[in-house]
């Protein structure tokens, strides 16, 4: 048997997926398309582009304001949608740019209306996902809203661990990280020097170290306290980190 | 033939609905339960939640800060689901108050189940509308990360408008608001103090005015050039105020 796909793993976290509707999630995963790092896969205000299924790769989704500030809206890793907006909106309302080289199922609108047609429990996932996402930005909200730069920092990376574990990437050890102190700067609303300082804090605190492309956990739950980290809108019931 | 719901004039904004769907979607629409002004529709970290489909009045979606600080994340107008997330998540990730007396038809995840199986085009519609309250929230991230105070007062208000429109309720010239200053402090990020300042400013430069539980919008081209308004991710094709 092949291995669950990160979207299998990510949905079956929802609902148990049937034969069937396992064959249905396996047919929206076969237009396979290869972009490099870098490669501007969704452009805000686009209309008729395509969505995709995330299979390897880091992407990010932003805004650019009129002043050309970039608000990271969130980042998207393995299993999870790229501008299911795109094809549901007339237009796409936020730009999307593969982080690293990406592999990607290109989707059309009428493959989710065809899927939905034959597996109606499978529009319930793909309903739950797009609500998980929702839930994230809200958390991003906030973040920005309502926490300190070190609660900002440090609620970002546990939410993104908890994400990787989920769909079979990274551990309670940590994870292989390929965003940038600019990614994370534009994502979490800080200068990219902030950044560096929120970093070291939290490494001089010995609750994570990001070095070299990958973050180590150290102490999960005064990070968590800290941050006000509850995963409960991941609604991914698994013990997480642990 | 009856007048249609605000729920039925949102999702014909996405797609033409059939009898069959029409009759689906009033199946949803019939448990009808009033609540007070004031009244926690859903209380954050509540299992076995039900959600509503909003009939009548405004609620609010929120979350609390562990410092007591209150986040809004979201208003809730007549044809908006309130607490989708509760019925698909094992816990609500968010607590949802009326702002006014309001009438709701209740929901459980049994029946949109049930919906999407008889009505799968209904289901890629309750997705639109799900995409849309999260384009809704990745907007006003970037109100909070990326905007100034009288930006994040207009972009909130011309939306609001723009939203009541589709509905049926409010027109060109503007819409009943029975929001408070505490509401649209704790919704922008602001103080209550700084709230009435900035409502004072859009007052004095002849952009909107909002007294007396009505906002009334005064020079719209200049007030959606002050805040980057563009509706895209409202994503309905409407000619709006005009």
């Amino acid at each position: 048997m092949p291995k669950p796909s990160p979207l299998t793993l990510k949905l079956s976290a929802f609902v148990a997926l049937s034969d069937a509707d396992l064959a249905t999630l396996a047919g929206l995963d076969r237009r396979r398309r290869q972009f490099r790092a870098g490669h501007e896969m969704l452009h805000e205000g686009q209309t008729n582009a395509s969505a995709f299924i995330l299979a390897r790769g880091w992407s990010c989704a932003f805004k650019l304001q009129p002043n050309g500030d970039r608000q990271i809206v969130n980042v998207q890793i393995p299993g999870d949608f790229l501008g299911l907006h795109s094809i549901l909106f007339r237009t796409s309302d936020h730009s999307v740019e593969a982080v690293t080289p990406i592999e990607a199922s290109e989707l059309l609108a009428s493959d989710i209306l065809e899927a939905f047609s034959r597996a109606p429990r499978l529009a319930s996932a793909v309903l739950w996902a797009a609500s998980r996402d929702e839930a994230m930005v809200v958390e991003h909200l906030v973040n920005i809203g309502r926490r300190t730069a070190e609660q900002r920092m440090a609620h970002f990376l546990l939410e993104l661990g908890a994400r990787l574990k989920l769909v079979g990437i990274g551990d309670s050890t940590g994870f292989d990280c390929p965003l940038t102190q600019y990614h994370l700067a534009d994502a979490l609303g800080l200068s990219a020097v902030h950044v560096n300082r929120v970093l070291r804090q939290l490494r001089e605190a010995d609750l994570v170290r990001f070095q070299h492309g990958r973050v180590v956990f150290g102490d999960f739950g005064r990070m968590a306290a800290l941050a006000g980290f509850d995963m409960a809108y991941l609604d991914q019931d698994h013990p997480l980190l642990r």
